[in-house]
């Protein structure tokens, strides 16, 4: 097992084995970029945390012990990546929660993802996200889909994949925030009925307040002038290709991506990308 | 943490940490009825994880491990539940999963839950099941809709629920397979889009050939003379209410409830069960 690990703070790498996050994937995670011994967004991912615990019923007891974890594995770790995972704890057998569980946190430091050299090869993924307004929006830790996904991925040799939802909806990417510029306008799914409200998609959306939150069939991507996918480990991961068809990086896309470097230096600008 | 546990066959109560199953929810589990030391549908239990691991490419390096875990756990637990997950195992921080991954398997034996005393009180679940064609039918462990309906059977006070899909087309209960019974013939939930191909179901369906397997609207429930729920731990679980609307066991259902006994006498016969 590589990295540095802990489980509610104390640490080690065994967890209980009735815990409900391995049962039934009962919790919720974050996956946090590191530059320079801080957490990069690190109050946003918390706050989604909470969220997140909130909408399950997770009662965490308080997001004390997670941020200064977070801000004590960062400092220690100086560039790489802190997974936090909060689940309802253990439990007996059976789907029904106990009201009072007590919530099991997991901090774990890894290294840095392989950086891209270059702009995305991508298609639409064959697999499908299911619609789940309940769970919607949330880092959960229900991933088959996405396991399933980046398989089809690494099988199609693609960097990554564009997901539709069963409705045919544009959602979002395996591990990413998808957003897509036509007529003038940037555009990104809505994620009130699958994928993830992503936290460098919401730093997007600051900046570019008038972006069209949509539900859009995935067709509508043929005509898209400039799409990139994005996360808060890789920041913006512009796309050369989609399917048989060769997309610009387009000056709208470097100059977010210049933003996003000025914000973090960890993010490259475009003027790192080949074209 | 009640009960016996093991992790690849060792006698223990910790996982690794970095398991995959804690992760993404990345495996299967079977929850298997103990009977006079004998595990119930042992057989058919283990052929559906086997299935299960295929569909998700996880390598199970045999059966043998199991089976034999299995029984030994079985003769040792007399009477009660033993459980069995088997996940991708361990694995680096991302979705995509290593394709020479060795798969973990984890048991653990557990008594019985409350025997039920009456018929069930149930009604239609305000959360609806996601449409997943590629996991449907897999007992997986991406459970989170299950523990929100169990969640709102507490909140409700209903012993189960009726699921729907995110389509309106009933599905399940919530750790159960459901049948209904209308013009002459059993109806039942195809598990191709949502809900997991149950190893008591699949009794009743040899039993019944001519039950049809449908996908109908939930509201067509309304209709049924008789409603039964079902699973391999509890058996056949009559409906005496679902919403305002009172139901009778009827002779249908008694009869194979009957049956049911004969097969295995850890499942009660109708008679048991005040109307």
């Amino acid at each position: 097992m590589s990295g540095q690990w802990s489980v509610d703070g104390e640490p080690g790498t065994l967890l209980p084995v009735d815990d409900r996050g391995l049962a039934y994937g009962d919790g919720v995670f974050e996956t946090v970029r590191v530059n320079r011994g801080v957490a990069v967004w690190g109050t946003q991912h918390l706050a989604r945390l909470a969220a997140g615990c909130a909408a399950l019923e997770i009662h965490l007891p308080g997001l004390g012990a997670l941020e200064s974890e977070l801000a004590g594995m960062a400092a220690q770790l100086g560039e790489g990546i802190v997974k936090l995972i909060v689940t309802r704890g253990g439990g007996a057998r059976g789907y029904r929660p106990d009201p009072d569980a007590r919530a099991r946190r997991i901090a774990s430091a890894h290294g840095l993802p392989m950086p891209s050299t270059r702009p995305l090869v991508v298609d639409i993924a064959q697999l499908r996200l299911s619609v789940q307004p309940r769970l919607a929006g949330l880092k959960h830790l229900n991933r088959i889909e996405q396991v399933l996904a980046a398989r089809e991925c690494a099988t199609r040799g693609l960097d990554e994949a564009i997901l539709a939802d069963t409705d045919g909806h544009a959602t979002s990417g395996v591990a990413t925030n998808l957003f897509w510029r036509r007529d003038g306008h940037w555009h990104t799914p809505a994620v009130d009925r699958a994928g993830v409200a992503g936290v460098c998609r919401a730093w997007i959306l600051e900046r570019r307040p008038d972006t069209r939150i949509v539900h859009a069939p995935v067709d509508e991507l043929a005509g898209a002038e400039a799409l990139f996918l994005c996360n808060s480990v890789r920041g913006i991961l512009p796309v050369a290709r989609m399917g048989p068809r060769a997309l610009p990086i387009g000056p709208h896309t470097r100059a977010l991506m210049s933003e996003l470097h000025d914000f973090c230096p960890a993010f490259h600008p475009a003027q790192g990308a080949a074209t």
